[in-house]
């Protein structure tokens, strides 16, 4: 078989997918490795550009990557640790609004309009998108008793509004989204991307919700585990199996189901063109929980 | 690289194309070998349904095949020859249009069907798709005067209404259409299927005309010209290195970028995939003349 | 009353139909007489022309006539016989769909068109119009065992897919449905053409099903019966009034109207017009069924 | 041939008249005995509800009939005249308009809606349809020289915008105009019905203006006129063959044709179902200017 | 403050009730003195012009005012008086249409066109808007037995077409509509003004339904009543603080609000700009009944 | 006159304006002090939501005020000077994208959200808005020779496509444009706000094009100059009566003008509510070029 006809015949794999996704929405949570490696970026930018002319709608929400604590230290901010983690106080908010909106974001706008995909940079205040509210985090205190810890200008999203993603499709726009949104009183709150992802998903009942991660997806015991749900999962996480940095992740999935997206994925983004991998094969590539 | 890496690969060689031809229309004459030869069959049908969910849309004018003599043989119908034309006389086109449209067609639209297309089967009549009157051919007899041969029921196009492709394409429906059509007295004619083709692809200003043939495009001394034009074609069918049944196809081409068409080809229905390897490929095949 | 006033009063007692109609779809099951005298031809398509230019919209379901048994005579086919009834096998497959499809269907597709409309011809293969599977006919044995008797490539509607229907009917288009449909795994099978119109009639939620027929209507006991329902019928069939051919045709309208079809007419195609005497007079023709 | 058939034929002999007019404007200018005779008054709007459920969009203009002298004498309204000409001045004109717009033409729609149209009644006021301004007659005195007669408020239609009328069509209403306009410095003038049709049917581009009038068209030496253009009329009018009141009427319906009306027509108000009998048939009914 | 700021900081004012009523319906039944003084109904066109340019819909229900006697009273009908109510004749009726449809509805018409806006006058009978019914007045004789009063041709609205409406708000058109409908049988009948507007508003589920009086709004004890509702209306007619020709024009606003009104106002149309007051400001004016 | 009926006579003078702007684009260059007072950018948030309630339609360009400044500073960035010129460097060029499209814009996307508008922030690089290339400043040097200066990354825009600009005006969306734009070879360009603001007006032919100073407009002599045009401007230039920073400012206007920009207007960002001023009063505000 020569070039062209494998060629070809690696594009026909694809029809199935087309037939099947053709129309649907797919939101991805861009970020980790394939954000910060130059081929990576450009592969992802690609994927995003071909699954719009796939005739598939693709939303990118991303996150921020080292270049906001590059500027906290350029700028010697006094930032405030409790318990170990970093409290978002004003001027780190406004270090942290700056570099997501008008630097990462428009990184990956310009990129994608570059392989020929026409981009809308949005932050989470644009059209009233995503509205949020301060996020609280609870933990036990050595005795036991439930506590609150208040972590500053960090949010949660209580709602989102996603007449301006329709509006964008509707026109052959590509929306990318920074994870910032404002409180009802005014307040600029930083948004962990995976679950403002994810509640953009369950907002415009995607078909399916995949997260980049610097992983090859959820690991059992070492062993990539690819078929899961809820049950599964529960019970992997009682047992230990998940823990860590993978359990908000799959909790972002978990909800993101129960608010009606149909599929959702753990992908490996440290692998060139790992959405469409996961798109339009066969196989695949990382964790599926449905 | 592995498979999917290569697979994805390959599906990005195909972006520039579908940046560049989305939402354009190509049409294809479709015959030869790739209608008889099962696995061709397949794999043409493949291509059309591709081509669509890559947000291109194909029209294809098919041709009639051995199906058809073997009907006339069948039915012992005395054919009369002039001139070694054979003269398509009434029950003769009853038999071709029973062919064409009630068979050769419905064959085309199960197999596209199958392949997950939305086929609708048309022929001339259809919707007042195409008009066409008696076609007289010219030639000199042996003391060199101009003379006409009357070959029965066979006829040229002389007007196209498009509306009934717009309307099944702007639904997602594919368009198949048989070489029939009626005069403006109700006569049946035969319209040769690749003048079929070229008469549609000028009513629609396509982007392209394919013609599929037995042969690798055109050979000029043996090897295959790839890019040509009115001017270089003239000079070849001059010196006779185009000659035969090739002069027919070129000048239909001809004829079509007369029309508007913005690129025709001729191009080898004996390989696989060749619409696909035609659209989606930096090397294209066949024949281009523009 | 001079020749233009009677006119003029006859036009306007269509009035209150028009009025009723407006907008409505129609689906008449087109055969027997009315399709094979020239004459009743021509006043069929009138009837569907006018039909369509009073804002009524008219779908025609055809049968085939006897041009199928003279090809099928003519090509020598070997037809088999099971308890009297014909097997349709492979070849027989074949010459049906060309004749209905290929011969039948373009007549009046023709014909409709050179009356002034605008017809398209379907078969239940495009679009995806009609899905069907193999009929097996049921019966009792001489021991009053019930036994199923295969007839070969016979099928029965299982899934009508309308939306080439809207969309043709939306653009002004005229469907014209040849009833030959495909099973799943592909096969062509051929479909009695009264339950074709009926599964069609109800998919559109018609606000009539016609059934054109060689007879006056629904006789009992020699006179025409006008009004009857599901009761009045099961009670004629118990005491054989309705039997025989007609018992098909009106289990047919009884299907079509649990199917959400309005009203179901059994007229004379006999009669030149009948469809537009039924449609619009007070009197109306035939049997009604509601 | 028995009553429904023969009613079919009727209806059918229809047919090339819907379809030549099917989607097109006719304006009708609907006055004298037709408006005043109870029997022609439904007859007049059988026959516009019917071109509506025909496809073909009716426009009435009417005029105001012996209503309003009746009204004027009860008033006891002093009228003041000038070389014979009545002077409309405001107390005349409250009147004319209040009979006109109240009266009148609440008559009409509420005919029109009992007979299953759907009527909207309206001035040249309503939706700023037609502006109007001061008409001076110009006449010769006895020494021949050019002077102009203030009638009061009598006007002449300077614009029509007819966005109105375009809105009430597309949604299946029937405009009903009276005539009475404002000019641009808000006085209400009383327009001559005739040319109000005309301006109105002009700017509509319409395919008919149809006066109707209380005799049978222009009589030439007391025989009816069929086919007439503006050469033709302008030598009847020199030879006196057209004079009197028939002169504003022919000049009315050249005015329409110069401002791109297709075909006027003159016709007999008087014969029941004229407009019907002037659009449905061959023969038609009275005077063609074209 | 200069004089331009001031009057931003005015129209800055109205901006939450733009916010707040941007594409809803206000229905304002217009009557009284803002319809007889000169400088009030030019205040109230500005009022209804300026709803519509910002976004707002008004429709306007008018009464009749003294202009009605006036003709009734030049034209010597003998009106018959019953029990001190007035018999609505028929001679009575056609006045009554004529000077609400011909005369009053084109002076609205014609002052809201001058200040800029577009409006369409309608009366009950156009487009089929609104069907009524004879009212027969019911009261307590003597003796206290129930007795009904024929009081002519007086009706009540029993349904409502709202479709004319829609089309012309659609198009920016503003509705202006006289209190005249017909029955079924055909009957012109008077209906009262404020009914009218009150039946229109429920079929549009308006936002707003305004009357227009000639008091302050709803007095008690001499002081106006700003916020009621049904519970303190009740109360209010038991105690008799509400009592005479109060009491048809809560019950008018109750029931609106039972027909799925939100809010009712009676308000003062001797104050210049009443309408804008009570939609624009904070303040208000007149009684609010929701 | 109590304070509603003032308010609402000042409501009123502005009807003229929205009769005269209804639907129309007016593009806003917002800068200088209307965008650091902490009242004055109040108002203009409120100016903006006014207007696109009232249903004109405003497209706002902000400029970067202070805050690159400082950011800068806070960085010790190493700013090189040629010729008293500050050279914008790939790190100076991520501040200024990073303040521009990170903060300032999302601050004002804040502020009209807040006040009831539903705003979406841009940069010149969304949806490829604006396409810039690097802009040479020409000068003569001390021996009267023609030279450009590079300044680094700074660009004018060459190329606008508004179609992302149309999508979010047809759904109610507030476009708030900051002005970076990219050049075809990617590279990141500063845009003067100013002729960024000029370019877009041009490509949109804008009704209005308004630069926000902080001045009272065109000073000549010291007296502000309301009415001019290019012949007037090109005198006082060639006088020395407008010099210095209006230059640009002026010049910016004039390009506007020969874009398609109806008018355009230099006005006093220091007057609160300066925007509405200018566009709904009969004096107006600050300097007008046509």
């Amino acid at each position: 078989m020569d070039h062209n006809s494998e060629k070809i015949s690696h594009i026909l794999e694809a029809l199935p997918y087309l037939i099947k996704y053709s129309g649907k929405t797919i939101v991805i949570k861009y970020g980790g490795a394939a954000m910060v490696q130059e081929e990576l970026r450009g592969s992802f930018a690609e994927d995003i550009v071909l699954l719009k002319y796939l005739g598939i709608n693709p939303v990118v929400v991303h996150g921020g990557g080292p270049e906001i604590n590059q500027l906290i230290q350029s700028l010697n901010l006094n930032t405030q640790f409790i318990r170990g983690h970093r409290v978002t106080d004003e001027p780190t908010m406004e270090v942290v609004e700056m570099v997501l909106t008008g630097k990462v974001n428009k990184q990956i706008v310009s990129l994608i309009q570059e392989k020929g995909g026409r981009p809308v940079g949005l932050s989470g205040k644009d059209g009233g998108l995503a509205i949020a509210e301060k996020y609280l985090m609870e933990f036990e205190d050595d005795t036991g008793h439930k506590q609150t810890l208040d972590l500053g200008l960090v949010g949660q999203v209580t709602e989102v509004n996603p007449q301006i993603l329709y509006t964008l499709q509707a026109e052959g726009f590509i929306p990318i989204i920074s994870p910032v949104a404002a409180s009802k009183d005014g307040k600029t709150l930083n948004i962990n991307a995976d679950t403002m992802a994810g509640a953009i998903a369950s907002a415009l009942k995607a078909e399916k919700l995949i997260l980049l991660t610097d992983t090859p997806g959820i690991l059992i015991k070492g062993q990539l585990a690819t078929g899961l749900n809820k049950q599964i999962i529960d019970g992997y996480i009682k047992s230990g199996d998940i823990s860590g940095g993978m359990i908000p992740k799959v909790e972002c999935c978990l909800e993101a189901l129960k608010g009606g997206v149909k599929r959702t994925h753990i992908i490996d983004g440290r692998v060139a063109h790992s959405v469409l991998i996961e798109v339009l094969t066969n196989q695949g590539i990382g964790s599926l929980i449905e």
